[in-house]
């Protein structure tokens, strides 16, 4: 396994050359598209090869955290009543939402307008409570007490979030945001801005992988049902609007996000974290999803 | 002329029924639907008849005032570069742009997001002076120094004009709104506050009947390319996506508002201003679309 | 006034180098875009320069035709009743229609699926009946018993109209046709390859702009109020998504055709036909645009 | 098993109350909304309760075999190169597909848009030889040679197909379509009028099942990387825009068809055939679904 994750990783390095790093915040503009980490975390040991160290921001695979503490603390229920869970064909930051109230069936939790509303439903008096909450999640799910939010990145998600911040006005006016919009606003940018490196993913998708437990401690993080919930969510809108075509070529429940991060995980299996700033014109990493699919295809991952 | 002004609204007093007050912003809920007033400002005398004298705030009809004083500070081409004179088929309050820009073509000064950056191109160091420059422009078109704020409506806009605050926040991701969103919006909220009667509209109207000039003291308030301007404008697209009908159907060039306000100029000849608060479902004053047909008829006003 | 016709002719003729020939039909890219003519038509006179003479295909200025037609065989009302009068800030061949059913408010007489659907009203008991009804209608208006339709053009029509035979099975499944689907776009695309010179054209304009009297006869050609209900609706729809636009530097009711021709006409005043098929990005004649602006600001035309 | 497949038959009856039978074409609004059948199909026997002989139209389901034997025909990276697998999150038979040209990415196999192309890609030299290669194709993979039309239903949604009839002409303006137009949609009618039972579909699903191997016959009906292809198809848009939430609360890949029947495989487990004609809003059978939660849950069988 260990020799394979190496090889994959060689053979997929060209296509780092296929993408561009993001640059709709001046920050992640500063990565080095050339950078390209797998690790693949198993009950029975870990398997890593190249850049697996290097630490990047979370971005939209915050989404996953937002969604499962809420629904661990409200229910999958009470979740769903407020966001759907259908694709919506749109693009992540998209904008053209429809009057004349935004529909429940129109704002899923893996695009920003979902997100936010989502992260807002994370239980907490203050939204410095939210954030210390979902802080201390992450580091639990991750296994890494020394996670810390990327203080230049969210300073600049911050400044130039003006269109996040326009999604986050229309949920307020349609009475889905409870208090302050810019101090939930200030969660979201920050846990956007989460600094983690490949290890942290794999474990966050190991614990998915195996519903929930922790294999390493027998705990179980979220409830079964969540797991298999969230596994689902990925499936079909994990990937942004590629998530189709990803099904058909990759075929496990993953998530992406802008900082070229992927988590992916195979239920049963494997947790894998990924990291190849170089995106799509999706938002995807190019590398990346070659990886995975490389790999799905060499050790038969595809839950299909 | 007297004489037919009040025959045309006794006749068109029932069709206050058949309209809603406006009710998006509790402040607005609290008109009485039953009033009914007109002013006909012309160059030989005034007529008038009902709740001329009833104050109301003017809402949309503000709209105007941005463009006029925009278009006078910086020209109409600049302002044209910026946002376009096309009507979108949109209602007045539409989120539902197209990404990946907000293009100038989509954003006309009659809808919200149009008239918040056009109200950000009246020249001003400050938001401040932006907001006194609009002021004092307003009672000088108006010809009446009381000119006030109604603070009441004011702050209701202020506290629930969360979509207004979406609009703003995307044109300022589009780079059209420089400096600080939220006291630009204070400017738009407090002059769509202005409390106008049906003779201030008249006067205004007046203005633009003659191309820019006041009849009474013969000074050019705007220039005359800048009056026809406007009146292109409010033909295509013053009374929101009711214009075409209006069109059809009055045939001079008009804006209304939610407060239940119409100001309407017939070149050459009379302004009129028109209060009466029953709207129909795009936001027009019912009555008010009434009485201004049967005076267009007959007085043959219209311009086609 | 022959001399100012001669003369902006001259000075505009360059602009005719910015835009290119239609090319969505393979019979229209044959046209020369170097082409250029103009004709005014008076109460006391015509005059005319450059290839005013040579023919072309009316294409969309046949929509005016429809609604004219259908207007005095059913009344306004009924009309209204079907299709509505508003801007849609849709180009003229947009296929994304609002489900779960056509609206009317979205079904503008001046878009191809509302020319269709008005081309549907016109009175008659077999489609070939309403072409020759159409037919006659044109040659009335237009004062020239000679015209024809360009076979050529027409086949080509028929051949590749296929998004307009979509835009008629939309309006088929909204019970918005009667009868054969095939034999009225085949009415639609015949009066489209209808063969037209400025003449023909400034003809038809001038009955327009004396509210539907043929001044060289006498006759009412149609009703007062269809002329100004027909200056109305091409004032705000009449230049497809450049209405808003044109009416602010021109101000004259105007339809365009992809085959180069504008009419126009100004009210009281004089009925113009202009012919240059370089065409804009919204399907507007360059050169005849511009003709229109230096003439409407020389003879102070524009009705705002 | 069996006396589970009877329990939750008679436990999810009720749920027949809750829907509607499909109305948009006459015939269909025929069935009985009280009827209620499954079928499951395993490599080591079958179950079945209820209605699962009675007949009905194959619908929807017909466009997994359309995608099928493309596949087959051309190579899944032919039918991709034509045709997106992202879900739209559009209505099964949405017109507002977006200008200036039909992107691919826009029209899903599992939408009508989408399967009309994909029927059309079925290798033929006349669309009768398609609509036979069809024929054979569903008899094998649904082991049963008695498969036929329903002429009663093809008759009528060929004569009230205009909506299809649309969507067909906007693939042919795109070149999406080679040949008649008119006879493309004969076979497309036709496939979807194929009357079927629960049987069926659960023999096809079984296929599925398997990655394309009759487990009966040994046969590879379809080679294994199709199925794994129908398989990510089925589960991110099979079942119109509900796919999302029955991914979710089933999570197995399946597709619906609004005669009221259900296809779902269980990769590596079971096919099963659901029929039940009373419909929720989005066109998907409400018993059936009830049914397949309840078997996924008491049967362990989603995916995620």
């Amino acid at each position: 396994m260990q020799h394979c994750i190496e090889e994959i990783l060689e053979n997929c390095r060209r296509y780092t050359l296929d993408g561009e790093v993001a640059s709709y915040i001046p920050e992640l503009s500063k990565a080095n598209r050339e950078e390209i980490g797998i690790y693949v975390a198993t009950e029975d040991g870990d398997f890593f090869a190249g850049d697996w160290e290097k630490p990047f921001t979370i971005q939209s695979i915050a989404k996953t955290i937002f969604l499962m503490l809420a629904a661990k603390d409200n229910g999958i229920d009470f979740v769903k009543a407020h966001v759907g869970v259908e694709a919506t064909g749109k693009s992540f930051n998209a904008i053209d939402y429809a009057e004349p109230l935004l529909l429940r069936e129109h704002i899923n939790p893996m695009v920003n307008i979902g997100a936010i509303a989502v992260c807002g439903m994370v239980k907490a008096v203050s939204n410095e409570e939210r954030f210390q909450r979902l802080m201390t999640f992450s580091r639990r799910i991750m296994e890494n007490d020394e996670l810390q939010i990327d203080e230049e990145v969210y300073a600049s998600e911050k400044k130039t979030g003006n269109k996040n911040r326009a999604l986050a006005y229309l949920l307020k006016n349609s009475d889905m945001i409870y208090g302050s919009v810019e101090e939930l606003l200030d969660v979201y940018f920050a846990m956007c801005s989460l600094k983690v490196n490949c290890r942290d993913l794999a474990r966050m998708a190991l614990v998915l992988a195996h519903h929930g437990k922790n294999v390493h401690t027998g705990e179980q993080v979220i409830p079964e049902e969540d797991a298999v919930f969230m596994n689902a969510v990925l499936t079909t809108s994990g990937m942004y609007d590629g998530s189709g075509e990803f099904a058909t070529t990759v075929g496990i429940p993953a998530k992406s996000g802008v900082g070229g991060g992927i988590m992916a995980d195979c239920p049963g299996r494997m947790g894998i974290g990924i990291y190849s700033p170089a995106l799509d014109k999706k938002g995807n990493s190019v590398a990346g999803i070659r990886m995975l699919e490389v790999l799905s295809k060499s050790q038969k991952l595809s839950i299909f």
